[in-house]
């Protein structure tokens, strides 16, 4: 109402990004007025880029810009075991402990009887395709420490149990009811090493 | 590194936003990635709107999309009185008092050696050139009641001076070491009433 218009539709896309207030919309879209025009425009391209260059792997379903991601691709890495993940993020918290070498499968999500997530919100079809595979031994579940998460761990550990496939659980060295994403690589390699096959 | 490359590249432009760190870019940075296309796309165009549409009124410096500005167009507004606001967002918090219906002038800064600041450095000598209009009764200074704001308001006084120009101070009803943007409309409106005439 007060600013011209192209000022108040970033004010009201900025807004709508999570923990951004209206103060803070108005403070970030005056710092962009103040941007150099080309890194304006490397923001924007930024965000379409995000929409129109990522997809899903189709194997291990994480964000890529290739298909198969390069994970998945990459010959030197262990595909006798998966570490199955709630979220993108996770698998890149993963990465940095620089502890495992294996492959991994984001369930983009978690069971949540409570938020209305069933098994078959989450990528738990594309997972049971995966264990078809002969090389595949072993499964990691590395879903966060919380109920969502160890409902997911408990479902998946029974549904997966007829494959006679080693089920194990990333221990709790995680802080209980934490994201996993928040934990630091020290934490996260002792919670991947003191794992325990579930029963 | 662990990224795919679209999204790396979207957490960075996050995080070159004031007040923005890593995680929360990364957090935003998957929150677009979740939010529809038409809306990224939006959100694209209005970061590049604002460096394409809009541009500074001739006149008073605001940010506009005319030239010159809705303000100093509009004829029903009181031309004999000019409110001196050091940035875009204090002529947006002076508007939301409803109680001020004159014109104004953005400084884009005020005045700091600190910093390196001149008068050079900020829009006083437009200022100088609005007030050979006759119609021009009052200045009412309304930089902010910190060190750089009143020595803006001291400068611009002595400046104006043999104009014989009314130049008024807005009053220290708000916070003293505070920002104008953050006074609330009833603080505004009393610091706008008991304004008094600078000496
Ligand atoms: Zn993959
Ligand atoms: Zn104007």
């Amino acid at each position: 109402m007060f600013y011209p218009e192209p000022i108040a539709k970033l004010i009201d896309s900025f807004s709508r990004l999570p923990g951004i207030g209206p103060k803070t919309a108005a403070r970030l879209a005056f710092h962009v007025l103040r941007m150099k025009e080309e890194d304006t425009i490397d923001f924007a391209k930024a965000l379409v880029n995000v929409k129109r260059k990522l997809t899903y792997c189709s194997v291990c379903c994480n964000i890529t810009d290739t298909d198969p991601c390069r994970i998945c691709s990459d010959k030197t890495r262990d595909h006798s075991v998966i570490c199955v993940v709630q979220e993108a993020k996770d698998l890149v918290a993963m990465e940095r402990t620089r502890e495992f070498a294996g492959q991994y499968h984001v369930l983009h999500g978690a069971i949540s009887p409570m938020d209305g997530v069933g098994p078959e919100d989450i990528k738990i079809a594309e997972l049971l395709q995966r264990l078809s595979d002969e090389r595949v031994q072993e499964l990691i579940l590395a879903t966060n420490p919380n109920i969502e998460g160890e409902a997911t761990a408990m479902y998946l550990s029974r549904l997966v149990k007829p494959f006679g496939i080693k089920v194990t659980r990333i221990a709790h060295g995680l802080p209980v009811g934490g994201d996993l994403e928040y934990a630091d690589e020290v934490t996260l390699s002792k919670a991947l090493e003191g794992r325990r096959e579930l029963n």
